[in-house]
């Protein structure tokens, strides 16, 4: 028997606990943090996730702004954009919703974000601060996500074999990193698996907790997994499913009709790591806050 | 048989290459790459590594510079001297020695150099930088030695597992990353080990690539490697020895004496890695010198 990690109920807790938080800053006569968008051109995907984020955001408690920018507007234009933001006391932390239309230098746009603002951790001096272990720095959404997860069903890291499927700078890298350090949250022994790993099953299959981010449907399957392993799920993909109203269903990267029942604790698909990213982008948001008003 | 791979060797023949694209550019009417130290107090190890870094230096063709201060420097007077540097457009790079006394802190004095000259790789954003795969950082230079003699000796690394043992920021993390990049350098399945891992031996003996880096005088031993595996110990340690006329002998994280035999390259202790840590140094003053002058 598996038990489901609910990514859904823990992201609603947390959330509680954030509003908690900040109810009583704004008690003690405390403007309410500040999340921030920056959202370019009419992408639907880019448009819903930043509804999405409006969203949480007011759920507990936080002003939200959303700068919205055609998708012709020019790099310098949104530089200037960036500029005025990194200087606004009023604002806490703010994101810029990526993909960016392809004129615009991503790396150029995501790096002139102040350090103290960058709630998204996609900034090289974040990035660095976050690897070096300096703790101001705002961690990865995704990763600080699963390491949440993790916490809240009580999972024991200390000594354990972590096996990280994918190395992308978003997910596989940092929260290999994450799940290496030493610390109370996460202090495993960690392998990092990619395209060119030879053997693949042969890993996988020594991990007690497995993370899965290659972004392929259904490619973990039974034989590349242990008895009893944690599973964390992160891929979602939709399935053309004329069996289905919308037309597809979604599945992970892991074909969970035959390996859930071989683990000891699974996320599902959806439900599982998607919730705790918006609520990783939320703590962020809260710690830029914290920083800045010393609490 | 087992082949040594001597950075000795290895380091000589990239200086030679170094010092003749420095004449080249010399040649050409352009000034030499100028690379600068910091020193502050009088620490016997931390001035023959200056030493070291300004004689390797020369041999290359760089101008090079030691600014020294006292023990009882200012952390302020020292960030006015890296601001000084920072600003200065006859040195292309420069590096803090360190340990720094206990009065100042650190990080706060690595991240003042700025990020064109941070030629050790040690601030925030030149880690960033690193980690996110931007070609203009400064690698950390012990992992980045590692790279090169790997290369030179035509170890193969796509799809090799690559196991490395510490997660310190300087070697250990910087290593793990580094090889399990996707790139023509190193392409490998990497295992990141530590004091917390259970089953170390277990994990070990995966190993096609093993790094050591440790810090524990012959902690690996024979029964923790693959028999064929390719062996690159990061450790140095003086050991007493009342048969030596200096007192002591030189060893390493491996007991080369029993592991040796079983490998098919191995790094010794001292010669092995360490020429290349200073190698490091130079490659990424030259490669600041190239962006600053875009050739």
């Amino acid at each position: 028997m598996f038990q489901i990690m609910d990514g859904k109920a823990v992201s609603l807790q947390i959330k509680d606990e954030l509003a908690n938080e900040v109810r009583g800053y704004v008690a003690r006569g405390l403007r309410p943090p500040h999340l921030a968008a920056i959202l370019v051109g009419d992408d639907g995907a880019s448009q819903t996730y930043v509804a999405n984020k409006e969203k949480s955001a007011h759920e507990v408690g936080f002003v939200s702004s959303v700068y919205r920018y055609s998708a012709n507007t020019e790099e310098e234009e949104l530089l200037r954009v960036i500029d005025f933001l990194n200087n606004d006391d009023e604002i806490d932390g703010f994101i810029v919703q990526l993909p960016l239309p392809k004129h615009i230098n991503e790396q150029n746009i995501i790096n002139a974000i102040s350090p103290a603002k960058d709630v998204d951790g996609f900034t090289a001096i974040s990035t660095g601060r976050f690897v070096i272990g300096d703790e101001r720095a705002f961690l990865p959404a995704t990763p600080m996500g699963i390491v949440n997860l993790l916490q809240r069903y009580k999972i024991e890291t200390d000594g354990k074999h972590c096996v990280v499927v994918g190395r992308s700078n978003i997910v596989g890298k940092p929260a290999a990193l994450l799940m290496a350090r030493n610390s109370k949250e996460a202090n495993c022994t960690v392998t990092i698996c990619h395209s060119h790993t030879a053997n693949l099953a042969e890993i996988t299959r020594q991990a007690d907790i497995l993370i899965v981010a290659i972004g392929k449907p259904e490619f973990i399957t039974a034989d590349m997994v242990k008895e009893g392993a944690v599973l964390v799920d992160v891929g979602i993909h939709r399935i053309p499913d004329e069996t289905k109203k919308s037309g597809f269903h979604l599945c992970g990267d892991v074909k969970h009709s035959e390996v859930d029942e071989h683990c000891s604790y699974v996320t599902p698909v959806p439900g599982g790591v998607g919730p705790l990213t918006i609520v990783s982008l939320l703590q962020n948001t809260l710690k830029a806050y914290k920083q800045r008003f010393n609490l």
